[in-house]
Parts: structure tokens; C-alpha cells; sequence
């Protein structure tokens, strides 16, 4: 507290006012964004059809001078929507800015315990940056030499679990009664089922939100509903979960969703055919894209999401994505144990789709 | 972790599964958002005026199926929009999901240290709730009797120091000569001057940010800039202070501004003509309505926001609020020592604020 009268600037390093948790954090880094429109872009799982026409009819007639008033900070018409949609109730219903918002507070909410959190050695990275973030302390648990999760390996003392399902990157999916299974002998601890793409290929788990209070469905728009621009993420589960989310959430930021986000959202629910006509589609393109892989020696793992994880024993993963982008195709390769010979290749459009196989066709050829 | 044979809904309490900090948690209240229509809604600071015009065929430029994809995580176009706005470099600026996330990441990365953080008894509720979500501890200072802030009262050992500027809910305005004697005895830690309102009466401490490392300036477009329905806020600083909000937004939410968000708020920035006319329009409006105030007997505390904070010195201010709910007029009250007597009141539209005054001197005739 005393006047400095010198040199204005500090001396201080810049990082001396960082709050001690900054510097040990790790960010999430997410998938390349490339501003290059000639790219084939099939790096982040993106929906290759674009979003209900009603959805941007929707946003259309929000637009308009009521922009200068606060949007609901309940999105009750969107809870009501996604209450209908799944036939639960709206206080059993949360919804958030993206999913990535969703499960951040839940890891606040309701995964910070005395006991470690489980989640799987091969998931969706942003879970240890969570982890980080909070101070959630935590244990890796390994998929099965297939990727497969075993749900007998979580019967441990834990104070939570999460998993990706269809898991990410892997696309493996876990059946229902496996999830059921893991529930049943987990009953002091949440379950979080992180469906992100569950609509290409499996059943929700919101089936079984009134069965086991300890269970938490986090559920996005980004993916099957074509709305990754928008950042409307969800989640399904007893009240109870939904007023611990709720409490973190109105101490955090009361108005999560703009406007125009709730209005289009409502109308993603509302129409369900382009929703089942789009993903009806793209399950048809990750058939066709499996086997033409395969024919050119890919191994591909089994998919229920809307990208596929394939290695070629014969070629080095980043050496081929790296090959790739110079032919103007973007896929993504993680340099992690495990999982480093693997590309993550997002089911595009059948044009998109044709161009990464001819480039990959031309890379292979080239011996 | 036994298996339970008999009824399957648990018999634990639903918070049972809560982290132990939601137990603790005393969230922020918003301001009331009625669904009826024929309300003069004065209660939220929202601006009498719409946004820009502009900003509306900006949004609905960007409505197209490029939805389906990721906005850019780094809101580059709108960092570039208002560094060029504030003669700062995109380096210092920060974007976020409203000024309310912008503050909680603040609190986060830059205020969380041993030493108490320092604020007002008498600004944004916002503040605590905060502290209580991340555990951080805190002490109020009392403001003077007339609701200035005097800074010598700061002259003490803190790990940070918040304030809004004007301040919320009185309006009373720190010169920028206090804020940077303020910042020049206080190198140690991070002084938060919270900017929602200065639009209004004010000069933004931004001018300072090169001087003094430790100043963050967090401004909002919910106002003066009459978007509240978009939900972006914004803060400019040092690079290092800046860096700390990326690390924790990056570990939170990769991209917690949609791409309609983006375009709107880079439009709002670059009609500097719509935004002078509307706020000098909302200041004038202030003007009379303060004279018109204190001819009905109010006091008045000198404001430099769009809302006024007055008393009656004859009148209870929770009957007043009841009375003018009764006659569809919505102002706010705080049952809050020192504030009880006060009414806060959002600078409406002429009509508004004309309704208003209707209203009141109906109320005070009926004795």
C-alpha cells in the first residue's frame, strides 16, 4: 500500500495478479476453426446439413427492437419444448450456454467430492480441464482393448462418474443396460451420461432419468440438430440435480441464452422431421464412408456418432492428416497414448466425404 | 457401493449428491422479467430504444446454414471491433456471455487470493454471490453517507478490489482521478471497475489500462447499447490479466458467443451514430425526469446511469412500489439496510417515464 512515484509500469510479471488456480490450469483446445472457405472441414463433428428452416424463421421474427430487453432467464418456453420433446417434466429439464457450459456446472454442481471422479482414460478431453478448473480430484480408468467401456471396472469408491455416449473420440457406444447396470450399484454418486451424439445411433439415457435419481443427462443442439453456431447445450434429470445446476448457474450468470438462441432452440425441438431426415442422412453417409475406409485398408471402429476413428496399419496417423490437409481435407489426430495411430474423420457431406477418399486414395497410392 | 434389491427410487435426499458448495450458495436474483405486455417496465435498466438497425440486418446476414458450425472460439471480428472502438489492441480485450459471465471469470482468475477482496456495502448483489460460488473471501466497505465511494477507505491490505462505476443501485459516479489514485496505492492487486452504465455520464477508465497493470475494465452491450437480449459483455486491460480470463474461459466454455452474437455485437460497435443518439436521448429523458421527481417531493441522488435512485421523504418506499405495481408501473425495491427507503428507477421512454409520474402523483395526492 505504498505510493510508487516512480516509473509508472510495473515491475511486477503480469502473472503475479492471477488468482493461484490460473496457473495450473491446462485449457481445453479445441478443434482448428479455419477461416479458409475452399477447406474441407472435418475436424470438429459438425452436422454437414444446415438447421431446420423453421429454426431460422424462428430466429427471424425475434430480431427485432425487443433486443434491448433481457431474454427470459429461465428459458421457460425452451424447457417446455425439450420437457415435450422428451416427455419429462420442464423442472426436471436444464439448459445452458453449449453443452461445454452444461457440464462445467455440473462438474460444480454435483462431481466435486471427497472421492475421486471416474471417467474413462479415453473421453472427451475437456473432463480433466474441468477437473482442473474446480479442483476435482480424479481417476482415468481404461477402456478395454477394443475401447470398450466396462462398466464393472467403475465398482469403486468414487463421487462420480462421467462418460461420453457415444463415446468421443472412439464413436463406441454403450448399450442402455450397461448404463442401467452402472446406476443401479452406483446409488450414492451422480452418473453423468454425456450424450453429445447419441442421435446418431443410440438410445438416451433419458429413459431412465425417473428410475435413478442419480442420474444426469447432458444432451446438446450442436450436432444432430445442426445448431453448433448457436450454443444451446441441455440436460434431463431428477429435480433435485436440476436445483443444484440451477443454484451454480444464478451464481454464476443469470441469463445464459440470448434471445434469439431460446427462439431458435424451441423451433430445433418443434420440427422433427428435418431433425430425423438430416440424421437419418448422415447415418447413411458413415455406412457408406466405413466401408469405402475399409477398402482402402482402413480399420474402423464401430460408430453410433456422426464421425468415425480409424487407423491404417500401415501409415502414420499424423504423417496422413498431415497429408490430407495439404490436399485441403481437415480431420483430427490426437497425440495421446493410445489413440495416436487414429484420425477422428467427421461424416461429412457425400461431396466432402468423396474428397477426403479420393485424397486419401492418392496419399495411399503414393506409397 | 452394494446393489439395492428392494424399491428403486432412492430414499436419499435429492441434495445428498450436491457438491458441498451448493449448499452454501445464495444465488443472485434478477430483476423481474413480466410476461405481460402492458406493464411500464422500468425495474431492469433496459434502454428505452432498440439496437441499431444495423445490428439487426447484421444478425440476419449471419442467419444461414453456417448455424451448423462452431462460431469462432476467439470472437476475433468482435475483439478487432471494439480494440478499434477503445484505441486498445485486440491483445486487451476479453469477450464473454454478457458482463455478468465477463465478472464471474474475473472473479475467478484475477480476485481469488488470501487477502480479503474489497467491494461496496451498497453495489451490483452480483459481488457476493460471486465470492460465495468460488470461496472467496471478502469485506464490504461502507460508502459515505451520501453514497460516494471515498477511496482512502481502500487504504488497506485486500487480494482485489470491485466496484461499479457509476454505482448500482445508486448511480453516483467516481471520477477518474479517485480510480486512479486508487490503482496508483494499490500495485499489489487487481482493481475491477465494473462499466455497465458508464455510457451514461461517465468517462471509462479504459484511458488508464496502459498506465496501470492492474486495472480491468468490464463494460456491457446490455445498455447503453440496447441488447440486452444478445447477451455480451467485455473487458479491457493489461495482456497479462487478459491472458488469466482466457485460461479460465478456455477450461470453462470454448465459445460462449454464438455466431449471431458476434455479428450483432461488431455492428454495435462500428454505428457509433445510433449509439450517441440513443444515449443522449436517454440522458435528456434523465434529466427531466429527475426535475420532475424532486417536484414531487422525491430526493434524488445525483445519477450518472440510465435509472435513478430516489426517496420520498413522506412515503414508505415498499407501499410506493406496491402502489405503482397496482397501476402496472414496475420499478425496483431492495429490502436491503440503508436502501430500504429507496426506489431504483430505469430512465424509461418519454411515454414511460410520463406514466410514471402519472402514477406517482396519483399515489401521493390519495395522501
Amino acid at each position: 500500500m505504498t505510493v510508487e512515484t516512480a516509473d509508472p509500469a510495473s515491475t511486477r510479471p503480469p502473472n503475479a495478479y492471477w488468482s493461484p488456480v490460473v496457473h495450473r490450469l491446462t485449457p481445453y483446445v479445441p478443434g482448428e476453426q479455419p477461416k479458409l472457405s475452399h477447406l474441407v472441414k472435418l475436424n470438429t463433428n459438425e452436422n454437414p446439413y444446415g438447421p431446420s428452416p423453421k429454426v431460422l424463421d424462428a430466429i427471424r421474427a425475434e430480431l427485432s427492437d425487443a433486443l434491448r430487453l433481457y431474454p427470459d432467464p429461465n428459458a421457460e418456453r425452451l424447457k417446455q419444448a425439450i420437457a415435450d420433446y422428451h416427455a419429462v417434466a420442464p423442472s426436471q429439464v436444464f439448459v445452458g450456454n453449449g453443452s461445454d457450459e452444461v457440464l462445467a456446472l455440473a462438474f460444480q454442481a454435483l462431481l466435486h467430492h471427497p472421492a475421486p471422479l471416474l471417467f474413462p482414460d479415453i473421453t472427451y478431453s475437456f473432463y480433466p480441464v474441468y477437473c482442473g478448473l474446480y479442483g476435482i480430484d480424479f481417476v482415468t480408468v481404461p477402456l478395454a482393448e477394443d475401447f470398450t467401456l466396462q462398466v464393472a471396472d467403475y465398482a469403486r469408491p468414487n463421487g462420480g462418474i462421467i462418460f461420453a455416449n457415444p463415446n468421443a473420440p472412439t464413436g463406441r457406444l454403450l448399450p442402455l443396460a450397461d448404463i442401467a447396470w452402472l446406476l443401479e450399484r452406483n446409488r450414492d454418486s451422480v452418473v453423468v451420461v454425456d450424450e453429445a451424439y447419441i442421435d446418431f445411433g443410440g438410445d438416451t439415457a433419458i429413459a431412465l432419468v425417473d428410475r435413478y435419481p442419480n442420474l444426469l443427462v447432458v444432451q446438446t443442439l450442436s450436432k444432430a440438430r445442426s445448431l453448433a453456431g448457436l450454443r444451446v447445450g441441455l440436460a434431463v434429470g431428477h429435480t433435485g440435480l436440476i436445483e443444484a445446476l440451477e443454484r451454480v448457474k444464478n451464481s454464476f450468470n443469470s441469463y445464459p441464452l440470448d434471445r434469439l438462441a431460446i427462439a431458435g432452440a424451441v423451433a430445433a425441438f418443434e420440427d422433427r422431421e428435418h431433425f430425423e431426415h438430416t440424421r437419418r442422412a448422415v447415418i447413411a453417409s458413415r455406412v457408406e464412408l466405413v466401408a469405402a475406409l475399409e477398402q482402402l485398408g482402413f480399420e474402423v471402429l464401430p460408430s453410433a456418432a456422426n464421425f468415425v476413428f480409424a487407423r491404417h496399419p500401415a501409415r502414420n496417423a499424423a504423417a496422413l492428416a498431415a497429408a490430407l490437409r495439404e490436399r485441403h481435407v481437415i480431420v483430427r489426430h490426437f497425440r495421446q497414448p493410445r489413440i495416436e495411430q487414429f484420425l477422428r474423420i467427421t461424416v461429412g457431406h457425400p461431396d466432402q466425404n468423396a474428397a477426403l477418399l479420393a485424397a486419401l486414395a492418392e496419399i495411399l497410392a503414393e506409397g
